[in-house]
């Protein structure tokens, strides 16, 4: 069986650092092994409306954004297929036909759900499309046949339902569909990086992100700016790790190399947190650091987005026959799936046969 | 503004004499009207498929047969468009997006959907696709921007979905999707007809139908073995009208000519109850002309359908043609409401110029 990687991303704002330790350069990796048959990229526009219904221009304005920062970090698309969910249809009836096989209860003790909801305040109001996304999402990656879905490990109760979706319709109407696996992120600060004031979401309106088109000066004063140890008052009294972003951002972005170029005191990570517990070690030194790790990882993401930039109509024509491939393969599952669901009636001579000689 | 019809029927069984004094009798008046520019009556296969996921075959085997009683009892395609519904995707993606527009609570208090999750014994295990066909029914009634959506006063609560939905969409994405109104029938009688055991609803695993296809001598049977007065045991007993199925039956059937013809000791309908009610007429006088009120009225539908049953193909073949229609309809409907949602990225030259003209 071939190997299939799905994920993506839903377009309501830049891609930032945490995006990008949390996946986006796992899956320029898995992309680069050569070890899956195909990749999918998704931008899920189609899902980041089910609750921005009033704010669909947002949505729309960020689905380059989102493409811009996918090819900037080397989604490549001579490698992956880079798609945008609304313009493959069969998505849309995928989902419809998945929606019979799942209960209403399942979808309310879908603990991803339960949170999101919790964290959006929808409580009652919670809009349907929102409510079933869990089974458009399979959809999603049935579509597609994927094997594997990277994400974190929040998203878990997303693949079971997945899972069960896929159990349930081949066991209903016949073997048609691939059950998908979790492939969770292999270093535990990258699975969900705290905002640069330690809150535990970044997000655009708190104003805690690095971006991964940031501005060298922006970066510089975001990380000096960072939430650290509040105990840590003076260079000489002992810091605290727990809770320290500067230190959670090293654990996700710094290697040894990183210390031989730009702080050759230490040997790594841990004999500079060492100092730090011990107590003589400020945070400057630590963030300056950090600064200087960040700009290098960024600095080749941003100048290829700076390229990127120039052609916008180019990124469109890379999502548009991206679209296209997406839609084909969609086209050719959703065919199968109408057929094991025996609703392809024209094209059934059998049935039309059958039914003729009932009536002779 | 055009007038436009979109009704339609779940293929789960063959239709009966409920389906034709309910809404097939008038359907066909109204597409003989000529009153109305369009006519799109669908076979709601994707449907009847939300709470019947577990056997198709019993939706895929009477799709032909609604076909069948259809055509039938008059439904002409020369001057209605019969259609099948799974085989407009459109419908699928319509759905998808007004799934946005609809909070989960709203559903919950759809009294349709209450009582019909309560008749089917679902309780906590609704298939999600059950729960949702109100938003379903949104998008096959407005893909075809139906003015005028005939039905019974059980489904007004769904009419009423679609219009706020309809409402919804409108203020925000702008208008695009036409309010459909809700055309009940003008015969109570025919609202809901009995069982002939006089059991409110007729359902086949009751054995309680009078099938429009019945044969002749199974129809007389049904009419004598009907539910009457209970306690009407004498000739001479006054009779009760009260729940009396036979009589329901002729409110619904029975007309001046065939008292001229079957039964001229009576003017009309009002004689031959006023004379029930006070004592001497036997059921069986009663059931006798029901009986030929019912004979008159199926043998034409009977001797049609007879006729179509030797040219099962012909019927699939007016079945594809329709759909072909409604879908070229739907198709344009939809993308006149991913226009207004702005969704079409790749059509849309002014997007990918202003993006472009941000970077410069």
């Amino acid at each position: 069986m071939s190997k299939v990687i799905l994920t993506g991303d839903r377009p309501t704002g830049r891609l930032h650092v945490g995006h990008y330790v949390g996946s986006l350069k796992r899956r320029v990796e898995l992309q680069n092994s050569g070890e899956y048959d195909k990749v999918f990229i998704m931008i899920a526009d189609a899902q980041a409306l089910t609750d921005n219904a009033d704010n669909p221009e947002k949505v729309r304005q960020n689905v380059i954004e989102v493409a811009l920062d996918y090819m900037a970090c080397g989604l490549d698309p001579a490698k992956s297929t880079l798609f945008i969910q609304s313009q493959i249809a069969e998505l849309c009836e995928l989902s419809f036909y998945y929606m019979n096989l799942v209960t209403v209860s399942r979808l309310q003790r879908n603990p991803t759900v339960k949170s999101e909801i919790q964290m959006r305040n929808f409580e009652t109001s919670i809009p349907v499309g929102f409510f079933t996304y869990p089974i458009s999402q399979a959809a999603d990656i049935t579509a597609f046949k994927a094997t594997t879905v990277p994400v974190g490990e929040d998203q878990s109760p997303m693949i079971e339902q997945t899972r069960e979706i896929v159990h349930k319709f081949n066991s209903v109407y016949g073997e048609t569909l691939v059950e998908p696996k979790i492939l969770l992120p292999d270093n535990e600060a990258c699975l969900r990086l705290p905002g640069i004031d330690g809150k535990a979401k970044m997000s655009k309106s708190l104003g805690n992100c690095i971006y991964l088109a940031e501005d060298p000066k922006d970066i510089k004063k975001k990380v000096m700016s960072m939430f650290t140890d509040p105990n840590h008052i003076r260079i000489e009294d002992p810091g605290s790790l727990e809770g320290n972003t500067v230190f959670t951002y090293l654990d996700a972005f710094c290697n040894d190399q990183h210390f031989e170029e730009y702080l050759p005191d230490y040997k790594n990570l841990d004999e500079l947190k060492e100092h730090y517990q011990r107590g003589g070690l400020g945070d400057v030194k630590v963030k300056k650091f950090l600064n200087n790790v960040l700009q290098e990882e960024l600095e080749p993401i941003r100048k290829r987005r700076e390229e990127l930039q120039k052609d916008i109509p180019y990124v469109y024509e890379v999502l548009k026959k991206g679209s296209e491939v997406a839609r084909e393969t969609a086209a050719q599952t959703l065919h199968e799936v109408r057929d094991a669901m025996k609703i392809n009636y024209f094209d059934d001579m059998e049935l039309i046969r059958s039914q003729a000689k009932k009536y002779e």
